[in-house]
């Protein structure tokens, strides 16, 4: 445990790194066994079990000129505790797949355990088991465990409900393009970089959501052009969404080259919670939202024409989005 | 579904290549929602939950100059679903996080979902959901579930239990060796290399076994002299093994350069079970294995000393094991 932390991953070896990294894990909850076997072995009192992964790889979902170790490990949990919130559930277990280049500094694996502890303890998750790969380039691919009662489903809006989302959008992409632009961390840009580098999972406020009783929910990962569409699948819903109604995150005009509306509607990676509801239980949802602190905005309404957002069709913005946003 | 197979996945779009893979997974289990939503939904009505993750790295796990992406889907299955196997467990459910370079053809994805999809199959799991990344080099990280009665666990061996492992030891390092050498895919070689491309993972024997009773139970994916240091662990258990009685695969010896019993002590990737086991049980265990084809050999046993394999005691092993054999 005592090796310097500019020692790397092949120095150190696959073992000892091992036992680096399983001391920093837990004690399994009784009756449970978690890392240290073939498989993590847990009690499952419920009769639902959900499961989702996401990956996370260098030089396409972070870049180590801006990212560190702790940031990585904590977007890796959020983004899949996102997924398990987007369902009304509450996430549980966590088992974490990792690739690593030997010649990766210690300091660093410390740091991207530092920042998965941290998002496993702010969402209530037990890592338990994970599994170490060398690699050319950085990855980290985590498998989420969750319990629902009811879960709410992407599908199941029905026109007439309102189109609503909480906090706000375009914040994470405008953090992107600062932090590719090397801009200083100062207001209102630090903002923007931490919504992108340090997503929040919107597990409470989904919990408080599934009991209010959403048609449909989703997270909003590929932007709300992309995520909306997805609700009004397979295509005989349609919607109007009021531009001006959209939470836009202050500060994105501070980035050069972004127009803030268009960064909310096209950009991804905000994390927030996207749903439809019947319009009479939109007060009682801003309300109850609101007393955990989460701001909550109705955009539209779900109808049985066209998907429109303003003056052009969902899929122009999409197409739109495809042509400006997208990052290979 | 109509893309020419040298159409490469930056040319078919995110988007494209989600609903061709989608395509290939089969319908849910009345009551269950598989892949579309934020997260799969399970019902689950046993009171334990197994879960396991093991990833694969291309340049590391294997080479594209060697392996299809049959073989690496099939393998990345294999390799999980042994690890529920070496609890006497049964796998279940599994969920895939992939990561492929833009250049990537169809024909190679497609592959790659053959042989998932084959072994997923093979061994009665369904795969519920994953999650498509760009990546410089391809990756695929699984996340397996299963179900037990009384999982088998790597701790438990008590001296004088004996040592008995299934199949036969040292086929799929040698395999790797003739594979990297480019020898002729003719027999006895091609049995090794299959050994090493598309292993079994020994879930029937797993379950038959955990009806029986081992002590303990591991699966040999680091090799004989690594694993089975982890069933004495502790460290307050030896043991004696018999070189003479390990099962050594034939056809070692036509691999340039191998030894067969080092190769079979030392060599990875066996995926068969190791165990510790009441004597007394030793000869049904056997019997009861046999039945469904798989050999079983009682190689030694636990012993209140030293462990030694040989001549050797085991710690010497490991160390000529990191000197040879070791790939980086």
């Amino acid at each position: 445990m005592n090796a310097p932390l500019r020692t790397t991953v092949s120095e150190l070896g696959e073992l000892e790194l091992l036992a680096r990294i399983l001391g920093r894990i837990g004690s399994p909850t009784e009756g449970d066994r978690w890392s240290g076997d073939d498989t993590a072995v847990l009690r499952w009192p419920h009769d639902r079990l959900l499961v989702t992964t996401d990956m996370m790889v260098q030089g396409i979902d972070f870049e180590l000129t801006y990212a560190t170790g702790a940031d990585i490990g904590w977007k890796a949990v959020s983004i899949n505790a996102s997924d398990i919130a987007a369902m009304g559930a509450c996430p549980t277990h966590a088992v974490a797949a990792v690739g690593l280049p030997p010649e990766t500094e210690l300091a660093f694996v410390d740091d991207l355990m530092d920042g998965i502890i941290e998002a496993a303890s702010r969402y209530g998750v037990a890592l338990v088991g994970g599994d170490l790969s060398a690699a050319r380039e950085i990855s980290i691919a985590i498998a989420m465990l969750g319990t629902a009662g009811e879960p709410i489903l992407r599908t199941g809006a029905r026109a007439g409900d309102a189109i609503c989302v909480t906090g706000f959008l375009g914040g994470a992409a405008a953090g992107l393009v600062a932090l590719r632009q090397g801009m200083p961390v100062a207001p209102p840009v630090d903002a923007l970089m931490r919504r992108q580098l340090r997503p929040e999972a919107r597990v409470e406020a989904g919990a408080v959501l599934a009991a209010i009783g959403p048609t449909a929910m989703i997270d909003l990962s590929d932007g709300l052009a992309v995520d909306l569409g997805h609700l009004l699948d397979p295509g005989d819903l349609g919607c109007e969404i009021e531009p001006g109604a959209i939470p836009i995150q202050p500060g994105i005009d501070a980035v050069d080259g972004l127009d803030p509306l268009e960064t909310a509607v096209l950009g991804g990676e905000d994390f927030e919670l996207l749903f439809t509801l019947d319009p009479a239980k939109v007060d009682q949802a801003a309300s109850e939202l609101s007393s955990q602190g989460v701001n909550m905005s109705q955009i539209g309404e779900v109808t049985a024409g066209e998907a429109r957002l303003g003056e052009r069709s969902l899929e122009e913005w999409r197409r739109k989005g495809w042509e400006h946003l997208r990052t290979p």
